[in-house]
């Protein structure tokens, strides 16, 4: 018969969940209050307010999308294409191609702009398919891609989007709050996130931002919204400022307490800092991945802090080394995916994971465990590496 | 500058959110760990188990839908319907609209059964339609209202679905774990509820079951589930059995936690103690409604002991009411909806909120605040008549 659970105490260093900080579970586990409560819309105003900050924006359309960062996905193209459309979609991993089937469940027509798995999206090849298909009415792309740990030039190619009367969709999931996510100066128009990365919030929630040109657009729309849960008109009824709050759905009220203590966190240490932070502890993780002998898989330029690729040495089991890390360490660290999968272990850095005592932690497992295995590492080096970058 | 969020504490006695236990509250608040941790797997199938003695099932796809019922609601229709299916919807409150909504977004028509607001939906309404449209694949319908709190007879409905070789889509929401679901005996084929309600745990999360016959139907679809989010072919991968668990979308791990607490809860107290539970203190409040001299708007049988409607004495301003019962008494109650806007009340005893100090704070309150408003209500015997009932 099953009885309570009591998870274990590990250490996520995969793509996500990120470790959540005791402060955060500890507003997620306050009493619950009704959605409609003044109390709560005063939180939720405030949540609007912190994920501006986040989003670098001043967009009113700012809201938590009651649901994981694929929902919020969802809710960016059901609401920005009808059937007949055209977008034109950037894949150089998972979720790329998560995106054509959005576009596709659209009814609409999806051009894809492939890149390979590893590298960040070409800026010439968008713009050559936009010269073929200039009737193309949306561009999307991801930019921090969280199978590849590469990121993307989102001002470039929202840039793009815009010389060509195109809106913009960009995947920030894993990007806000560990590196620039600048929603305004990137003239961005639908764009959406989770909570479960940088924010080292729980899992379940997707921040979105919509342009006013994407405001319009939606509000242009002839052809209703596909999905009654994640139509934009209905929910801004909600969440929307100068409206009665009307019902649409019930809020997920507790963790929206647990959303509002995470980005109350990130304010106050700062976007700026909280970006320095990924970039040293990045830093600390290759020098020790670089002085053990192992290699990384993405170009310097194109790394994100947040994930990274290290190529598993050849002979050595993947399964196996993930297995030993979370049964002997409690450690998490991520399977590759796609064209990555049994080749490279994705290790995150995000939000409060992102921090020395677990860069060190990780480094000596995987030497011990890497030692155990009989792989051809330097032993001993790595974690003096890593400290020299935080002398 | 915002703050750490402090939530009063409530009494929630409204439409839901219900009151959620100190014990559902900390798990909730456990430590995060991975939605592909072999902990975590063990733990969905312990909520899949939960799930089926809930919902009194041995569907196999018996699962949390990771977002709010209205999520749940529409992961029915969009894996059932495709466009040019007919469905029979029977509205008599806000949530047969709601589906309507969904059917004709799944580019289906909607033939609608209506029924007074406050009244059960008529199964010889429904019979009739049937014979017009022996062609409808569906036919959907609410158990029990949230808006006006009425019971439908599921298990006549559901066999006039089989009779007519329709798929039955059941609303359970605010009907599991308050009044018997059963979802075998019924013969029902996809039938989606809430966590908010009856099961007093935190809102954000669908429970969902799809019988064989629905699974067959799913897997014979040949047009694409138009949500890529809510597509049960990918969502099985994930939470199947006999599968690999391939990542679909990062899963709400802490949400589960408490749901799995809330289900343990039901476990513990046994289905049928609950339902006796709910039906003791709904005729408490009953008694002590009627003795105050208020009227109740539901024929007695037709009434969920969960949700009682409660008309408004005349010349009494429902919001002044509402706002004094939670700024004086932290005690939330809900608004009429629709037909039933400002004109009368939803007291929920939903859950760990149905209790007998509820019951009596409820009276004491709303005696209190009518009597201190002039309204023609009998003092000093409400209380004695809730009592009697406990007796």
């Amino acid at each position: 018969m099953a009885s309570t659970f009591h998870p274990p105490q590990r250490t996520l260093m995969g793509p996500g969940p990120s470790d959540v900080s005791p402060q955060v579970l500890e507003a997620l586990g306050r009493p619950t209050i009704g959605h409609l409560d003044p109390q709560f819309v005063k939180l939720m105003d405030e949540i609007k307010e912190l994920l501006q900050y986040a989003f670098q924006t001043n967009n009113e359309l700012t809201i938590p999308v009651s649901a994981p960062g694929s929902a919020g996905m969802e809710a960016c193209f059901v609401n920005l294409l009808a059937p007949g459309d055209k977008a034109i979609v950037c894949q150089n991993g998972v979720f790329g191609g998560r995106m054509k089937e959005n576009v596709e469940r659209c009814g609409a027509t999806a051009v894809m702009v492939q890149d390979d798995w590893g590298k960040p999206v070409s800026i010439d090849k968008v713009r050559a398919v936009f010269a073929e298909h200039p009737d193309a009415k949306v561009l999307a792309f991801v930019h921090a891609e969280t199978s590849t740990g590469v990121e993307s030039d989102a001002k470039a190619l929202c840039q793009l989007a815009h010389d060509n009367n195109a809106l913009s969709i960009v995947d920030t999931v894993t990007s806000v709050a560990g590196i620039e996510v600048n929603v305004d100066a990137w003239g961005a128009d639908a764009v959406y996130s989770g909570t479960q990365k940088c924010l080292s919030c729980v899992p379940g929630i997707s921040p979105v931002t919509f342009s006013p040109r994407a405001v319009e657009a939606i509000n242009a729309r002839t052809h209703k919204v596909q999905s009654w849960f994640l139509d934009m008109q209905l929910i801004m009824g909600y969440w929307g400022a100068n409206t009665k709050r009307a019902y649409h759905h019930t809020a997920p009220v507790n963790a929206m307490y647990a959303l509002h203590e995470s980005l109350l966190i990130l304010q106050n240490e700062g976007l700026e800092n909280a970006w320095g932070r990924h970039q040293k502890n990045h830093q600390a993780l290759v020098a020790g991945i670089e002085a053990m002998g192992l290699t990384m898989v993405v170009d310097a330029d194109d790394r994100l802090p947040q994930l990274n690729l290290i190529a598993i040495p050849e002979g050595i089991d993947d399964a196996a080394v993930r297995n030993t890390l979370l049964s002997h360490y409690d450690l998490e660290i991520g399977a590759g995916l796609g064209d990555f999968a049994g080749k490279a272990w994705r290790i995150g850095l995000m939000g409060h994971a992102s921090n020395k005592k677990n860069v060190l932690l990780c480094l000596n497992a995987l030497e011990n465990t890497l030692g155990e295995m009989g792989a051809p590492i330097n032993k001993g080096r790595a974690v003096k590496a890593a400290n020299a970058v935080y002398a």
